[in-house]
């Protein structure tokens, strides 16, 4: 290991253990761990960075806070599946207009969606096309058996984004697909039957590298999601005059 | 302040500090506290919460890395500017194969910096336009200066995403452009006075209301960027079967 790779210690305001939890994020990149291997031991590190345990420690657990590492109790430290990654990234659930958020992510995926589509298509492996009729059949029998489907209609998305060998795009759906979650309830019994026949539609197109039409399926999918959106927020707007609700807990925040 | 707010508390297997971490999120977006505002005090948080003042402080602590909330030494917890947005929100810092993150990166906004930027022209007010002018000048002095342009490169395109109106899309560009760093230093030479001329195009079709030409010149910028990071990477993997130097230094990880 190249111990000058610690020298460059920025002379910031970071507290020491902010410090050291970059260079133990620097030492991740350096040795190349991935999701689930084994940080080294607290005494190799506390000797690596010339710090005490108790820094080490308290930098660790700043890296915990950000999905970095686990630590797995009498076992040991390990590098998160998605090291870096956190629920939330952009801090959606802060924003004071959460309808307005909702329309804003829709408009931003029916311009990045109906791409990632058309290039699932021309790029899907077997095995990603695999992967992607299952996670499809498992929001269909969701669907049927009247379970909520959004979880696995999210991971739906994902698995479109992974077939096109993209590494950053299926990073970005999760991002872009907050709002699934946030008018789901109140939109999913009338699309039910719709999604099903889309995601059937929008598989298919991909599943025949059939670029066009897996992006015209896409943009049709995510349109009668906008149209419905707009429906219930309609509904909405003039229930409040009367009622004032929350949406799924947050203020509505006009 | 309704109470049975807190009541809800999911039992799962987060540390008490964490669930309450959770609750002091969801009394911000109650509240509709943003950037700059002080947070209640340690005493009022422990009495609402029902937990130790030793609690609530490791709870703000989980906040403060997670960028939600700062501490002022002596004065007292405020909101973060950007509550919840984190600098490399995707953990791209760990990826292993940072050249294919860029070429992947430089793809996504390929196929989303245009639409922005049409968007941009069809909706920028007179202010957006005045800072979209401004940022625009600022590179340009950058560049003339000889300075490193990059931080307000990225800065220009925030702007340009800022007329959109779209309240996402100005937290997506910070993180599609990570890449713009990360190659930078070996690009910039190349493409600084072509840089002058791309951005003013494109702040002069924003401001003209000129969607399409907007869209146009977008393209072009990034089609630029593409070919001169091909080259780059040409030129980098021939030396690279001689030196195996490292980029910025990440290792390459191929």
């Amino acid at each position: 290991m190249d111990t000058s790779f610690f020298e460059n210690v920025q002379p910031k305001e970071n507290s020491l253990p902010e410090r050291v939890a970059d260079q133990i994020s620097r030492l991740i990149v350096e040795r190349q761990l991935s999701g689930g291997d084994k940080l080294p031991n607290e005494f190799e590190l506390a000797e690596q960075l010339h710090v005490g345990r108790g820094t080490i420690r308290e930098a660790v657990k700043l890296l915990v806070s950000r999905n970095v590492l686990v630590i797995r109790r009498g076992i040991g430290t390990y590098i998160a599946n998605r090291p870096g990654q956190i629920e939330d990234p952009l801090g959606f659930a802060y924003y004071p207009d959460q309808t307005r958020l909702c329309m804003d992510l829709l408009e931003v995926r029916t311009n990045l969606e109906p791409w990632v589509a058309a290039t699932a298509a021309e790029r899907a492996t077997q095995s990603d096309m695999e992967i992607l009729r299952d996670k499809c059949l498992v929001v269909e029998r969701d669907i049927l058996e009247g379970k909520d489907h959004l979880p696995n209609d999210k991971e739906f998305h994902i698995a479109v984004a992974q077939c096109t060998q993209n590494m950053v795009v299926p990073s970005l759906i999760p991002i872009i697909t907050f709002s699934v979650g946030l008018f789901g309830t109140m939109t999913e019994y009338a699309l039910r039957s719709e999604t099903i026949v889309d995601h059937r539609a929008i598989t298919d197109a991909i599943c025949r590298h059939d670029a066009a039409e897996a992006e015209r399926r896409m943009r049709q999918h995510l349109e009668k999601n906008r149209v419905e959106l707009e429906r219930v927020l309609r509904e909405m707007d003039s229930k409040n005059q009367a009622q004032n609700p929350r949406i799924h807990g947050f203020s509505k925040g006009k």
